[in-house]
């Protein structure tokens, strides 16, 4: 097996990169024990870099309907979907943190109608996949089906821009050709 | 006809928003004498709104092989794809004065093929269309084709970023039914 | 920008055209202020320009329960799903005229979901796009919905019939690359 | 098995309809030995009726490098693609008697890649069926390929647009239910 | 018209196969008066001409809720819908017999809402289509609206039995080119 | 987590089952260490359990020019695109085996084109994806295209009939509600 390359773009020095950039990666570093390629992989783009994390954060960490782990699971089932291997790897393994649940990142990624998740998970992720391939047939009847399962309006957005934002992430990650961290895979399984 | 909401999510009032986003508002305002709909739908999410104008800024206002024309193009080629009335219309506007061509918009958001741009702008919307519908399938082909019509590997990552943002953008805009304002219609024509 | 051919086909002299079409194309000029490219692209085909236009006459003037509005709102989103630069454009300025509401067609090319339009003009629209893109599985309760709707039968053919013959329509301007009219662009906005 | 109707719509009685139509009825039935039950379908339109048979006889009785055996296969191909069962009967019968071959029309009707025909009738069916499907996307590429086989630009006109009036035709047969003659489904086997 | 090929792939001389396969082989020829060309086409691996052979009786010959017409009609329905000419004009020939209707292979193959079948069989028909093209999304809500029809669980195996093996069985015959005997086309009609 | 059947269907006391299905599965446990629930799920029908292991053996043991991990991979490409957990999850565990690789699988399952496996490999699932999506298209070209990578006809042939199989088996898997087993998640990571 050769060498893989983190991305198809150039990955710079970390001595050449703006220090808020350095912060956050060697913050990273320390929490998770390693990089994720996706810090590597966006810090040639610092004005990038910032703008993608602080969505992310923005909207993975807020507090709501929603608990981390759901948050998650929206990650994986779209981006199985749209064929992201970074963010399938990346994130199953959050989301078996998450969930304390070795087995659902795996199910979710393939089919979400197969796993071991609730109804009102599915209801969620039904959503999620109707705004990521549909958008333009959302309508009041999406928003009754998720009121059904106890979602408010504040959720349901939390649901559908996370799906945009990771949409918008998987897109980047498949022609950037960003390869997720050999860690990644054996995570909390 | 009714008054139509501008979103089906609430608008704050401006004295209720952080001063950075009302700064950005009354900016926006001045400059184009109206306030584009988009700034008013993101204001009840001051994080979001934040880390979208500034991604927004970051690939729309870059330097590089892309003009501003170019930009937005991708961006209503992509979001007549997406059916997204808000992008397009609004978009369709700026494309029209960056491009100064009053045609090309209704076009490039009807069949980029059939419209009024070089063969070059064709090879770079045949290549957004393939990020937005078919991320996965990218690869070392796709470079090359764009390498044959003088994209960098750097404008490469602009068209595929761009058409990443806006596919978030339009799925925001279709879920959130954000409306575009009228004054976009005419603009330009 | 260079001068753009009508059509991918030959456009006749006027002098060496039967009469009967060189009549029609006068008369659309003294009405409309100019010719219609369609008249011209079809003018090498006398029988077919003939056929053409007496099934759209039967179809767009005849009385019934659709308004010519609806019926050029059929054509328009239609057209945009098809991705037909012409019939959007110029299908589009008629539609301006009938609805007197100028941002109406913009928005039904591109999502009649998001569209000011009535709920009967939605449910109108929702079957012209699927006898559009899946006429096989039209059965009795896409009937029942339109009937509840206050359209009757004879509306139902109306609607289908419209979308069939600008899906065809849609089709010839799509292999023959029949241009727009830059007249139509900025009629009645 | 009960009664089957040959239309949802109604069929007029003969001495209601106007002459002409009535008279192309007769011949039809003399021709034939039975009347085919699209021309008692869209009798009780007769501007309808008499615009699309205008038509059909512009394009399938025309001369040119099409055989009238190729005009058929077209429709065959195409029908059976779009799920019209009026079509494929009907036309199948005609083309197994213009092509002197009883299997063609079962074959092209089900997939023509695997069908008993030339090179050159491939490379027209895969053309007819692009058109079909994704006229949008047809550009000189497409011509070339056509020329290389031979065909002439009057040609590819021909193939597009019987594809383009069949594809009208199949859309009105889906959606009245009409229903192919019994005489149809032995003719020439 | 040239010699076609039964298969792309060699058949072995009856004399070079293992006697069970010549028995089967011969046992077929003498019910049929000829040998259906799959039969040959599978020789050259014996191990999967048996289990094959093996699996098709087990689903098309079992007693329950199914009547043989019945698993005729799904492998037409399906096959039609995947292209496949082999099974299309096989299996339509046998359920002409099956059913003792010379009309309902044609109108099944290309489109079961049209066809002259019971409702009944229009729901398993859907159901065996879903399966086919969207096995993932199969739940709970499929499996009662086929009970409200009265098909039990054991009649539901067997019609997404069905449709698996042959769906398998159309892939082979597509990739091999596997054709149809002439004797099929006419058996029946 | 509440306790999750093995399928939709009963699974028969192993008791009541066939000798030779009873010894087949002692067999696979004592070399497993535990038993698949495909051998479970397929037992109240034994006509077919029989069928479709000896189908899977012939196919996946056969020698060729496909290796052990090659046969493995087609199944895990293909059964991700089909959705099907349950062919993911468990083939994804013997593909790491046979490949002696602990990220192949996971890669593999969510887009080839992003995998660590050789240029061969990408052909090799390239037409196994064209054979489980779109085998009425299937020419000699795509023939052409594998011998380039040294594969003869009869690996083609294993490498379209393995798609074919699993397909199969993932509408059986999808639409019977089969459960991976646990054991399979975490083995030869």
């Amino acid at each position: 097996m050769p060498d893989h390359p983190i991305s198809r773009y150039p990955i710079p020095d970390l001595d050449d990169i703006p220090d808020d950039l350095k912060d956050a990666i060697v913050a990273v570093n320390e929490k998770a024990g390693f990089i994720p390629n996706i810090f590597l992989a966006l810090a040639h783009r610092p004005d990038e870099f910032r703008a993608f994390f602080a969505y992310h954060e923005a909207l993975m960490e807020r507090q709501g309907g929603l608990t981390k782990a759901d948050r998650e699971m929206i990650v994986v089932a779209t981006s199985g979907d749209n064929g992201c291997q970074y963010c399938v790897v990346a994130h199953g393994a959050i989301l078996r943190i998450r969930a304390k649940n070795s087995l659902v990142a795996d199910q979710v990624a393939v089919n979400h109608h197969k796993a071991d998740i609730t109804d009102r998970q599915k209801a969620m992720l039904d959503f999620a996949l109707k705004v990521s391939n549909d958008s333009r047939s959302v309508d009041e009847s999406d928003y009754e089906a998720l009121h059904m399962h106890g979602f408010d309006d504040d959720d349901i957005w939390d649901i559908a821009a996370i799906t945009g934002l990771f949409g918008f992430s998987n897109r980047l990650a498949n022609f950037a050709s960003i390869r997720p961290n050999e860690e990644f895979y054996t995570m909390a399984r």
